[in-house]
C-alpha cells in the first residue's frame, strides 16, 4: 500500500477524494455569496452540494473553516501578486501596470471565491482576518500609487489614497458582470482594463 | 380643518409625520443591505428603528413596499439623469462626462440607497423591477458610449458594453469605500472621477 499522509486519508483508511474539498469549496462559496455568511447553515451547503452534512465533515471541521479556505482561494493570489519580480522592481508606475494586469487575470480566474472577498462583512473572526488582509492590500497599493506620484507619472491632482480606491473600483467591477465565456478572454479583458486605468491615472 | 389626503392622515385622524417614512426607509436600507432583504424580518426593522412594528405599518403596508421606495431613492435620481439637457443634447463624449458627474453625485447623496439598489438578488418581484430598471440603465450608458465611439471621441479598441461597465466601475465603486466627512466632496469626488473615467476612455 502506498503511504498517504494521515490528513488525506479518511478514517476507512482509504484517500481522502481531494477534487470533494474543491467542489465543497465552490459550492460554499457561491452560497455564502447568495445567503450571505450568516445565514448558511450546514444544510443549506449539503442541499447545495449533493453531499450529506457528515461527508462535509469528512473535509472541514466546519462552517468558519469552509470560509476561511475559500477567501484564502482568492486572497493568497492577491497577496502574492504583490511580491510578484515586475511588481517590486522597477518604476512605480510599471509596477502598478503589472499588478492591475495580474489582479484582473486572478480576479477572472477565481471570481467565486474572490466576490466572496469583497462581500464578507466582520461578525466573526474569519470575516475580520479577510477583512484585516484586504485592508493590508489596499495600503500597499496606495504606498505604490504614491510613489508613482513622487516620481511624476501618476497625476497628483487626486490623493493616492482615492486614486487606489478608484484603480480597483474598475478591477473589482469585474465581479459584478463579467462572466467567462461570454465575455473578452481574461487576457484581453486585462489589456482594456490596465491600459483604461493607467490612462486616467497618468500624468 | 384643513384638508389633508386620507393617504396621509393617521388612522387616528391627525396627519401620518412624513419625517417618519423617511427615517424607516434609511434605517431599512441599511438593515437590508446588511442582512440581506430575504434575512430581514419585521421585526429587525423595529428593533433597528427603535419603532414598534404597528408604527412602521402606520407608514407602509410592509417589507416590500419599504423594499420597492428605499430601491426608487435611487433609481429616481439615477434614471431621471438620463434626461437631463446636459445628458441629451450635444457629443455623445460631452453627455457622457454630463452623467458621470451628476451620478457620483447621487451616489454620494443617496449612498445608502444606492448600496442597496447594487446588492439586490432578484428573489422578489420588486427586486426583479429594480434589476429591470439597472438593466435599462446600463443600456442606455453602452449606447452613449458607442455613439460617442463612432463620433470618433471614445477609443474603439473595447466595445461600448466593456466600457460602460468599466465607466460604472469606478462609479459604483463609491459605495464601497466613500465616506461623505471623512472623503473629499461629492463636488471634488465627481471632478476626481469624471477626468479620471473620460482619461481613460478617450481617443
Amino acid at each position: 500500500m502506498v503511504s498517504v499522509p494521515r490528513s488525506r486519508m479518511l478514517p476507512s483508511g482509504k484517500p481522502r477524494p481531494r477534487y470533494d474539498q474543491e467542489s465543497v469549496l465552490a459550492v460554499a462559496a457561491e452560497v455564502f455569496t447568495e445567503r450571505g455568511y450568516d445565514g448558511t447553515s450546514m444544510e443549506h451547503l449539503s442541499r447545495a452540494s449533493g453531499l450529506s452534512k457528515s461527508s462535509i465533515y469528512h473535509h472541514v471541521e466546519g462552517k468558519e473553516q469552509l470560509l476561511r479556505l475559500a477567501l484564502e482561494r482568492a486572497l493568497d493570489p492577491l497577496l502574492a501578486s504583490l511580491d510578484a519580480d515586475d511588481v517590486t522592481t522597477g518604476r512605480a508606475v510599471d509596477r502598478l501596470q503589472h499588478l492591475v494586469r495580474r489582479d484582473v487575470e486572478i480576479l477572472a480566474d477565481r471570481l467565486p471565491y474572490v466576490t466572496l472577498l469583497l462581500r464578507v462583512h466582520g461578525n466573526t473572526k474569519t470575516e475580520r482576518w479577510a477583512l484585516d488582509q484586504r485592508r493590508r492590500f489596499d495600503r500597499a497599493v496606495a504606498r505604490l500609487v504614491q510613489e508613482a506620484i513622487d516620481e511624476g507619472d501618476v497625476r497628483s491632482d487626486v490623493d493616492a489614497r482615492t486614486t487606489a480606491h478608484l484603480m480597483f473600483g474598475i478591477v473589482n467591477s469585474i465581479i459584478e458582470w463579467y462572466r467567462p465565456g461570454r465575455d473578452s478572454s481574461p487576457a484581453a479583458l486585462a489589456d482594456q482594463i490596465t491600459s483604461m486605468v493607467l490612462d486616467g491615472i497618468r500624468t
